[in-house]
């Protein structure tokens, strides 16, 4: 049985299509700003789905409310899916006297949850700050079924080398060249970006990464795909984090861009509601 | 040494003042909505303040990641000082599925603090949620102070009978009489709110409680003492959690409305930093 948090509210008409069955659970906020929890059904096993995009802190705080009152009501196996997991890009301490954001989420998390899904996240080692089982779900699949026949022939690319496991499960499933953008710097001002060892002219170039923000690499990557003589260009990114004018510019740039609907954008055409039921249902 | 955290800024010249040796930390937010803290102390025992009014999600988050980043640099003993608990309403299950809100935010703080320090908690069994030592620091000595020759010969009232031990804490530190009101049902539709035992005509009153929210307790119980020839009327509240207007209204009830500084608000006259210092030099 699912729960509907409300980072997943926009992810619930599809989970009834797909025949998820979820709970109905009461969310509200008291004038002080607390927000206030009830969940409906009884049961022993729940998945509570809820992305922590902004307000983070707030969604974060009410999953630890749904998880008590889950246990509160006799719930013994609590699942938490957080498709976007907020603090993700802070994975590890840069300068003296940070603290590690990602690990004090998880671990709060872990209080009331046994297991947690989450979807491409930035870091995965991150996962085992999270003291039970966690589950890193690729968005693959959804983003070669949306872009596949578009691409047609064409090749997919990382923006970078971090992410090339990322373009090659989508080219894997594609049947289509993968390959990475590198940074090379050519003078003491001037950094070089571009693809390694495959040749753009003439193809279609999917590129994909986790995150998008303010699109710079994006649009950066698309210039040099352009004057490489690419074909057509398109960006598929698993989470739309998208700085203010940026899916404005990104999509000038480029052919089409798309994210998942990890975060609800007004480009979030590609659905990972397919993997989170399928979740449910190959464990029950 | 001490940490201020985003809910205590308002305490720290004061602090300074009372001799607290206050560690440097970096507070702000990244564009999109993330918290980012860095603190630039170290040392071994470490006491971060933070008391988690609006927005309570944002300070109860901030509170982990000051207590990850004070891990992380090697701090072994830490102390949460949390003057107003956020969500220490929510105490207990009313209706089927509710959380106990106040539990979920105390085991979360229990994940990096040893030790927790509140206010005049609303109701201080919660705090045996918290798996560390845990105490409630009373208010009493700075709300006696504050309205004791004012109050003059006076009495202390409690607006119920829950409130009681505050009223008598108050009370024995200025050596004067104190009570409560009781309601009783005085027809199917009129409930009567009335002291207890006390004759207050002539006499100034202090009615005290944990938390003035839209203060409706607080005007009819002085409409109720003016009636019965009650002197100078003053509401001395720890927690001045305001509904909008609430101040306005109040004031124009009563002689003298003040709060404790717990929460920020143009009537928090009432300082419980005497309170903050002293916990940490009774310790050291």
């Amino acid at each position: 049985m699912f729960v509907i948090g409300s980072g997943a509210k926009h992810l619930e008409d599809e989970m009834r299509q797909l025949g998820a069955e979820i709970i109905e659970v009461e969310l509200r906020k008291f004038p002080d700003g607390e927000k206030y929890v009830r969940v409906m059904g009884s049961g022993s096993e729940a998945t509570v789905v809820s992305s922590t995009f902004y307000p983070q802190d707030e969604r974060i705080l009410e999953l630890l409310l749904i998880g008590d009152a889950l246990r509160e009501r006799g719930f013994e196996k609590l699942r938490a899916v957080v498709p976007y997991f907020a603090y993700s890009r802070q994975d590890r301490v840069v300068k003296e006297g940070e603290p590690v954001s990602v690990r004090a989420v998880m671990r709060a998390l872990g209080l009331y949850y046994d297991e947690l899904y989450v979807v491409d996240i930035h870091n995965p080692r991150t996962l085992s700050y999270f003291p039970g089982k966690a589950i890193n779900v690729s968005p693959a699949r959804a983003i070669a079924e949306y872009f596949g026949e578009k691409l047609g022939e064409g090749l997919v690319l990382a923006p970078d080398k971090g992410a090339l496991g990322r373009a090659k499960a989508v080219a894997e499933l594609l049947g289509v060249e993968y390959s990475h953008f590198e940074k090379r710097r050519i003078s003491p001002t001037e950094v070089e970006m571009r693809p390694v060892e495959v040749d753009v002219r003439g193809k279609n170039v999917l590129i994909v990464d986790d995150i998008i923000s303010t699109g710079g690499t994006m649009i950066k990557a698309s210039s040099i795909l352009r004057k490489l003589g690419a074909g057509r260009i398109f960006v598929g990114v698993t989470h739309g984090v998208f700085a203010e004018g940026a899916i404005e510019r990104v999509s000038k740039a480029v052919d089409e861009l798309a994210v998942t609907n990890t975060i609800p954008t007004p480009v979030s055409r590609i659905s990972i509601v397919p993997e989170i039921v399928g979740l449910q249902s190959a464990r029950e």
